[in-house]
């Protein structure tokens, strides 16, 4: 889960999934809409007997609200909470598991604040089963083939592994990038990302308005996917006073065709 | 407002109702599920440019949490929160204004907890306009007549206010008292109150249960209601185990029979 807003666990709930299949929040910074869901998403898995541990990142800054809302209202919870301080000042591994890892990515807010790039861990290539019939490659050996073993045949010949695999897709990842203003570093760091959010908090035309905040604009936003060559760009984090969304995308479109709008509940596949 | 669950800021705007108009919240125990919509609710009121102090009552054992939100996520605010310490071993005025007096009523839980007493200071009678017109007294007289004085006539007959006025409808009143185990000592503070809201969160079936948490059944607020002769009673706060809502009206209607239940965005006039 990337940020927790207010009423974060009825969100849950609304959408049919399951919390305790959380293991790991990342928080991008310490404004209350972007925290104040934790208390309650906390309490309730206590509530609800989960045992695993939970694990957030996040800047040091956090950490106190965090304490208290243990402290005085997590007392003798079923299970234990981990903060991991996240150094917003860095693109460095925060995270890894199996099946990816997890970096920071520096923004720049009025505090300290970070966006979170996922990357799949590279998938295996395919194996070509006729090649394997071929050369009747015994099955022990599949899993070598898949990590990138040759074949040597009983006449010394080499088969090599290009020839008995075909490649894996291209890993997957998504980047989370909000709040922030507009960083031209940012594309650097997000190269090839599959699908990238990024804050649009104004439309161009109060970019004075976003400077002095520290948010980005919908044209801002898409220069970054068109300059990461992003595959996908959903852009989120409205202003009240955007009232007509339509133009808001579309202001986005002109720099970057592939834009979606982020709304309550939408779900993307990668 | 009283007690404030997470979300409470989205329920206001759900419910049509301007949270700038709020002067005071009353809290009953520093449990989440009942403070946790006051970071949020209280920045919001900030972004909104709030200009009124806020006032919040509540169990000292609060206050450490309001400090660090206030403290974290809302410098430099338009507006002052202002925090009261509520003695909750007391039945004692907390608030008074030209409208109404506010009374802690002292509850059983598992940790210090108030409920509310709220009082509407007793309505002026009302003139009787024919007599007004009959002894031919003047206009500027009618305030010290409402007010309780009597007429003496030029030939000196008193004419008592009894004879001047009509009785002014009875004051109302509206207890809140959650969360609370049942608690015997309540109907004397409560005697005659227009609409009382109980707890109620188990069945009587889970009698034990009730005690263990310090919590209420159906059956013993109603009898709380009938002892304290309110004018009616609405239940809620149930557990997540009632499943049947109309069975757990039922136990308590048994009681006492002007019961209703509690409900998301009910409105009731006094």
């Amino acid at each position: 889960m990337i940020d927790c807003g207010e009423g974060a666990q009825t969100a849950f709930a609304r959408q049919g999934l399951n919390m305790n299949r959380l293991g790991h929040i990342f928080i991008s910074h310490n404004h209350g809409d972007h925290v104040f869901g934790l208390p309650g998403l906390i309490s309730t898995m206590g509530l609800l007997g989960r045992t695993a541990d939970l694990h957030i990142h996040g800047p040091q800054q956090m950490e106190e609200f965090m304490d208290v809302v243990l402290r005085i209202y997590c007392e003798g919870m079923t299970y234990k909470v981990i903060f991991h301080s996240v150094d917003t000042t860095r693109h460095q591994i925060v995270h890894q598991d199996r099946s990816m890892t997890v970096w920071s990515i520096p923004l720049n807010h009025r505090i300290p604040c970070s966006g979170y790039l996922f990357r799949e861990t590279p998938p295996q290539p395919h194996i070509r089963r006729e090649m394997i019939d071929a050369y009747d490659i015994p099955f022990s050996q599949i899993n070598n083939i898949k990590a990138g073993a040759s074949w040597v045949t009983e006449d010394g010949t080499i088969i090599p592994n290009e020839r008995l695999t075909t490649p894996p897709e291209p890993p997957r990842s998504y980047a989370y990038c909000s709040d922030t203003s507009y960083l031209p570093t940012l594309p650097e760091l997000l190269k090839g990302t599959t699908l990238l959010y990024h804050e649009a908090t104004y439309p161009q035309e109060l970019l004075a308005r976003a400077l002095e905040t520290c948010h980005s604009t919908a044209h801002q936003a898409a220069l970054i996917a068109r300059d990461a060559g992003v595959g996908r760009l959903c852009i989120g984090h409205y202003s009240g006073r955007i009232k007509d969304e339509a133009a808001h995308l579309r202001e986005a479109r002109e720099i970057f065709t592939n834009t979606i709008l982020a709304d309550e509940g939408l779900v993307l596949k990668l």
